[in-house]
């Protein structure tokens, strides 16, 4: 049907842009700045990669939800007088991502920036009713899963604050240009395999601990399962697993009895714990220990108020 | 129905926000930025009109659209330690315009911002399939209207760029407090009463031009009709009128046989001139002679750049 292929009826140009959604679908919103200084820095980050990542944030969060995502809308502020050809690159970067998901840039707004870059993305999603993937939804015995490696985004930008940077090669993809997990969110969706969702933005302590909070359950993970990404030939210390951000793969719950499949959309898929009754995140670690892990949330690259982010 | 009565299924605390449209509903997404120092001065707006013109902004898209609006989502950057009263002062006004309109505030985020306030709303309403209000569609011959008064908020600001601010009385709403028109433009859809609209944001001369391109047409405004604003007991200059911005006014065609009311919503309708074939508007003045105007754009308090805005 024409009106599932062409959703957007009206884009760039009216007051508004009208997007139809047929009958049996919900409309999925998100929000996510960016932000110079705090989620990147334009003497690291290319133009085309920070224009990727903007968009990448409002598309993973549309991933854990299993929807589709059907139209972007950008809020750009820039310094006056500002470089043409970085505003050319940074849209190059997200257009190149916006085509590859099928993705329709329905309109934004420009304006001057009294400090930096600041871009916000506004992610519109759909999904059939009544079957998005929430965070509220794990039961105590669900096992815990990731998709990918965790680490590497936070590793690579590890390099950078220690005035290392290696960015060349594929290894910075996960950092510089990642891929949100949208065959995967949707893959668990039709199939029913997830109970409960959300996207690893925040690093796995503090997203895992959204999930618990907002499905008042607690969990166990073993340090043993969780896989490390590896950069620059070497496996990433545990805590930029927990505790670094951006990697913008899923976390996911499902029934013990699953058939979880080990790779899905070719991203490996791992075990990683159990949801447990009551609250907060037990560490089992690699010698045998339990200990008790807190949101060591992930804070970009300055401290940033939270008062009611989305993933 | 319950889904028309609650249509935002998960608001804040997931991934995305979840929205439920009727089937014959099409959604409409207009996002708008409001930057201090460019839309507002702190020592000049008090929090709760800051707030409060962040949300209308929105809102005014979708009653440009003849939309029912239905949940909002407000990207919010703020310097670090800031003041919480400002905030608390800044969601008062938001909240309590959400509130009159029945608007839900279903998400966004929160980021420290390098300098100054800066806040993106995104505005998420509905409109019955293939009925929204467009640019595109006036016709020559068709009259053109305007809601209410005009050059208002451009007058009181002007007092305060000249020093002599009198931010006391009623008189002064109109820039500090705005009032969507979302029934005006409600009626003027169910009725059918408009061939075109578009929001007054940016002032008359600009936002007729962009009708007019939109549409391929041309216009000709009659000075003496146009309904100029009284602020402190004086009819603001024409300038304001046609260069000002931020009216938040519907400037909309109609047929020449359609029975235009003379007020819709209590708020007076006044007929300012007509759409002609060509492009470019021209103003008859009071003293007879065909003026040819160009869009004095609003500019805010300090030039923006517009590559791809929204009314």
């Amino acid at each position: 049907m024409s009106r599932l292929r062409v959703p957007v009826i009206r884009g760039i140009g009216d007051d508004c842009a009208v997007i139809r959604f047929a009958a049996n679908q919900e409309a999925i919103v998100t929000t996510d700045f960016s932000i110079e200084g705090v989620h990147f820095r334009r003497e690291w980050h290319p133009p085309d990669s920070v224009g990727h990542r903007c968009l990448a944030r409002g598309l993973s969060d549309i991933a854990a939800m299993g929807g589709k995502p059907l139209a972007a809308f950008l809020s750009l502020a820039l310094p006056a007088h500002f470089s043409q050809r970085w505003v050319d690159g940074f849209f190059d970067g997200l257009l190149k991502l916006a085509s590859r998901h099928k993705v329709t840039l329905a309109g934004g707004d420009i304006a001057e920036s009294p400090a930096g870059v600041l871009a916000d993305i506004v992610a519109l999603g759909s999904v059939p009713r009544g079957t998005a993937l929430l965070r509220s939804t794990a039961k105590p015995g669900d096992r815990i899963y990731v998709s990918g490696q965790l680490g590497g985004s936070a590793a690579v930008l590890a390099q950078f604050l220690a005035g290392k940077p290696r960015i060349s090669g594929v290894a910075n993809q996960c950092h510089f240009y990642p891929d949100p997990r949208l065959p995967i969110g949707r893959i668990l969706r039709e199939k029913a395999i997830a109970t409960a969702a959300i996207d690893l933005s925040d690093g796995l302590s503090t997203d895992l601990t959204h999930l618990c909070q907002e499905s008042r359950v607690g969990a166990e993970i073993d340090e043993a399962l969780i896989p490390l990404a590896n950069i620059a030939n070497s496996t990433v210390p545990l805590t930029f697993a927990l505790n670094g951000g951006e990697d913008y793969e899923l976390l996911f719950t499902a029934r013990p009895r699953s058939a979880v499949p080990r790779r899905i959309a070719r991203v490996p898929i791992t075990h990683i714990g159990r949801i447990v009754p009551g609250s907060g995140i037990t560490l089992l670690t690699a010698t045998g220990k339990r200990q008790k892990i807190s949101p060591g949330g992930w804070e970009h690259l300055s401290k940033s108020r939270r008062a009611f982010t989305r993933g």
